[in-house]
């Protein structure tokens, strides 16, 4: 491709609230343009990179023995119906209505269409295991769009879904996907883990997020450096000690007693009044769940986890106790404590268990209780797993002190069992002519988020440093002066050769002063570039390579070998 | 691949108002199922034939210097209100609004968004021509679609946007289309016509539409069979001969006289009734065209094509005239004719040009007029093409007699002109820092029709018969069977072989009674079925090929030159 005519309108300066690497980079470099809040288009360039990750998955997944298919966009709101979802999904599934009235929503997700149409098509066993995938265009109506490819309304999915007769069998085909998407982020050029996951309320089990590690994520992950555990926040568990928080210089035989702390309603404001570790304090959270008060205990310095909190209730949704209601149960907002409560679950998270010599709230306005040892003082509690892990906390399988890392969920396996097989019926018959619900899995990719989760690991001050498997083009063709003719005869032969052997080459031949060239060849990011310049009658050409800056000069006749061997 | 585990559904019966046998063998086959009225979707052997389609579109249109991007299926609603079209497309264009109320359109058609993005991003004359494309699925809310993929409302369309900064830059970039479009309907084995056609409304002038030739098609095509002359029926213009309508025995002194004819107010009825050749007739049509009544004459036999009488009377739309409106200009319903009216337009079609003797409403309830002379009677008219085509029409060019086809349109070019420039401000720069509208076409094919159309054109009674371009496999390998080790082990060998040679290959491994398995594969269609059977002892395969039935036994070591022969 000859780089005067290519639509690639690179950028000096992008808008102030492109704020991820990636977002600052596609449109500098001219990959893609905003059409809409969170919608895209993707110009030459990046639709090539998009191109050929989707040609990397596809490789994995038919290596994996899963079948391409493709599915409508636009779904009988019928279906979403018969599957709970269309009034439980919100507003972030967009729906629209037909010219005769009819509702469809935009797909989000496919486990609706791909079910029905597995409950049509194949009735028995010896159809069993398929796995069935698509790449196609997904629709999510995202509160709040950001960091371009990396939260958008409108983006680019792989989605797959296994369909087994036993649970074993969803096991194998867990794992191949598993196993493929290993294979695909990899090829692909990321740093990633894969997580465990909280499988949620639609009655999973097992689930791995794969996550691209990079600081604009937006999830946060735990994980052992010393061994291969790793979760996200969600699911992930630590062991805390609370032999710092209870020293055993604190005598053990001090009574709760009150102590007057006027005003002070917030563990912050606890740790300030008493000069006293937060660690040292419990926080009792008030929350209605199925319409009934429970009292939460964390440590001082942990956080809950609303999602686990759920889990450990088995609700969907918790919300605050009102101050009427904790009156009711015979507290004050903000000096709640575990002790002297009427008619209230006590949950306690496993951060509190063993604790001596802490405060929690008294029950009364401007009184809190001291000295109080948990396993003396609050009886027969329940201990679970609520929070997130804190800092310090250590690996539940090593003992190695845990790390935290940001990433960008670029994939998801899910063992969804039969929820969608039962509610939409997709059943086969076994040996005996028995029916029993298939057993299912779903697979994600962003494709369109991997692009973006690559360029920000790929990256520096200067522009893109694509990975040699996803590059637009893997070589960069500079001519220097494009009005000397020997210049451009040397570029045309080499743009020849290197393109007749199969190598991707963009040619600058643009009327463009060099600084603009190589700046622009910096953004681009391509593996190798090569400038046809003051050498030209040598036939010696300078080469660039993007990931390391090695530079270097090579005769032309050495450039085909060279570029099999950096490439092939 | 192996049949066993391929999801391939294939089907006895279909449902009865699958008319097309495209639509029927689509879904006995198992290509496709439907989600929705007009609604698909692919399953995996329908894919396949897709992507294949896909590859060759693309082949084409980069060989064209036509450079692949993708736009985004939610356009915002500003932009058909910027370029007019959001009040004027009706319910076809699908319409919804996000979370925040904002309105949007499931693009029907890029036109609006590749105009403001080459607006955007293109300014001066040196970036100029440019085309653009991309492959990306189009929604259009169609009253009634039908015949499965030739008129859905979810389809997959390869749209084409070319930017000149001349009329003759447009020529060749249009002509460049127009070749790749031959090319490309070539590859897919189709029969094709490039057919002059309409150029509507929207301003365009030049526009040919591609219509694959079938039975099924929905447009009529008028060629001719001696020249290279074709036209749709919007276009088509044929020459007409009034001598045997006005044959010389007929004594043309006659003057006009009145007849009764009560009751008889269609030509069919008039027909019989005067036991004359509807030739001999003239139809008067009323209608009102921006507010004025206009009586249109065309020859009683003889049809008045909508799109031709809206252009010459410049108008969107015409209505046809209410009763009390027919009594305004002083006539009848039933018994209009051109002479004796007031305050009406008269337009008259050249079919009826030189007519003598002929028969014309008499503006009277019950009567008609007879022995009309056109030239002599009817005074100063200006004859214009407003007609259908007839039978017997000769061509324009050479005289020879037009021929009627129908086609199924898979193509489109058109030079658009600067309406979307103009009504969007896509204007560039010229050398002298003058700034021009662009000059715009736009090239579509409708790639899920085109995979329609191939089926149409390449089928018998049994089934598809796919054109080796276009096959989702090459070769079907059938063993007979599968309990038979010795059949098993050759036909891995054979699968093997054939694969790492880089054919692609349907290995029916099915425990399916033998019948079943060849059913299967004539209705499935691939070009090459080969059968591990009786002979394999020998190492001797049957051999069928789907075109043209031949049967033909062939040792194993053979077979790869003869694959290699038959598809390289």
């Amino acid at each position: 491709m000859r780089q005067q005519r290519l639509l690639n309108p690179t950028l000096r300066d992008v808008p102030g609230d492109a704020e991820a690497a990636s977002h600052r980079l596609m449109l500098r470099a001219g990959l893609i343009r905003q059409l809409s809040s969170g919608i895209y288009s993707y110009l030459p360039l990046g639709l090539k990179a998009l191109q050929h990750i989707q040609t990397i998955v596809r490789e994995e997944m038919d290596r994996a023995g899963a079948q391409e298919m493709l599915m409508p966009a636009l779904h009988p709101a019928e279906l979403w119906k018969a599957s709970g979802r269309w009034d439980v999904y919100g507003p972030e599934l967009m729906r629209l209505e037909d010219r005769h009235g009819r509702e469809f929503a935009l797909g989000a997700t496919h486990e609706e269409v791909i079910t029905t149409l597995v409950k049509d098509e194949i009735h028995s066993y010896k159809k069993l295991p398929v796995t069935l995938y698509q790449i196609q265009t997904k629709y999510r109506d995202e509160r709040r769009p950001r960091f371009g490819l990396l939260r958008g309304r409108e983006f680019l999915m792989k989605d797959a879904y296994s369909f087994d007769r036993s649970k074993s069998g969803l096991d194998a085909s867990y794992q191949a996907m598993y196993d493929a998407y290993v294979n695909i982020f990899t090829r692909c050029g990321l740093q990633f883990r894969a997580v465990e996951a909280d499988s949620g309320a639609i009655g999973g089990t097992d689930t791995h997020e794969f996550m691209a590690l990079a600081e604009v994520g937006e999830d946060t992950i735990v994980h052992c450096p010393a061994c291969q555990y790793a979760a996200n926040m969600e699911k992930a568990v630590g062991r805390i000690s609370n032999e710092l928080a209870s020293p055993s210089d604190v005598a053990t035989t001090l009574q709760p007693t009150k102590i007057h702390t006027p005003g002070v309603t917030s563990i912050k404001q606890l740790s300030q009044f008493l000069h006293m570790d937060t660690k040292q304090m419990i926080k009792s959270l008030a929350v209605l769940a199925d319409g009934k008060p429970v009292i939460v205990l964390v440590r001082g310095d942990l956080e809950i986890n609303e999602i686990k909190l759920n889990h450990v209730l088995g609700v969907q949704e918790v919300t605050m106790l009102s101050e009427a209601d904790i009156t009711a149960i015979g507290s004050v907002a903000g000096f709640i404590g575990p002790i002297g409560l009427t008619n209230v679950t006590l949950i306690a998270d496993t951060s509190i268990q063993g604790l001596r010599n802490a405060v929690i709230g008294a029950n009364e306005a401007d009184y809190h209780l001291q000295h109080v040892d948990v396993s003396r003082d609050l009886g027969d509690i329940t201990y679970v797993d609520v929070r997130n892990v804190g800092l310090g906390e250590s690996c539940i399988h090593c003992g190695h002190e845990l790390a935290f890392a940001k990433g960008i969920e670029v994939g998801h396996v899910f063992k969804l069992g039969t929820t969608y097989s039962e509610s939409l019926g997709a059943t086969f018959s076994d040996e005996n002519g028995l029916s029993e619900p298939m057993i299912m899995g779903c697979y994600g990719i962003g494709v369109s988020r991997v692009l973006a989760a690559v360029i920000e690991q790929h990256h520096d001050e200067k522009g893109i440093i694509w990975p040699a498997a996803i590059a637009p083009y893997s070589v960069h063709l500079l001519t220097v002066q494009v009005g000397d003719e020997a210049q451009m005869a040397l570029s045309e032969e080499i743009y020849h050769t290197l393109t007749r052997a199969g190598f991707s080459v963009l040619w600058d031949d643009r009327e463009e002063r060099p600084g603009v060239k190589f700046n622009d060849a910096d953004l681009l990011g391509f593996p190798l570039r090569l400038t046809v310049g003051k050498k030209t009658s040598e036939r010696i050409v300078e080469c660039k390579e993007r990931h390391n800056g090695d530079l270097y000069e090579m005769n032309v006749e050495q450039l085909l070998a060279h570029c099999q061997s950096l490439f092939n």
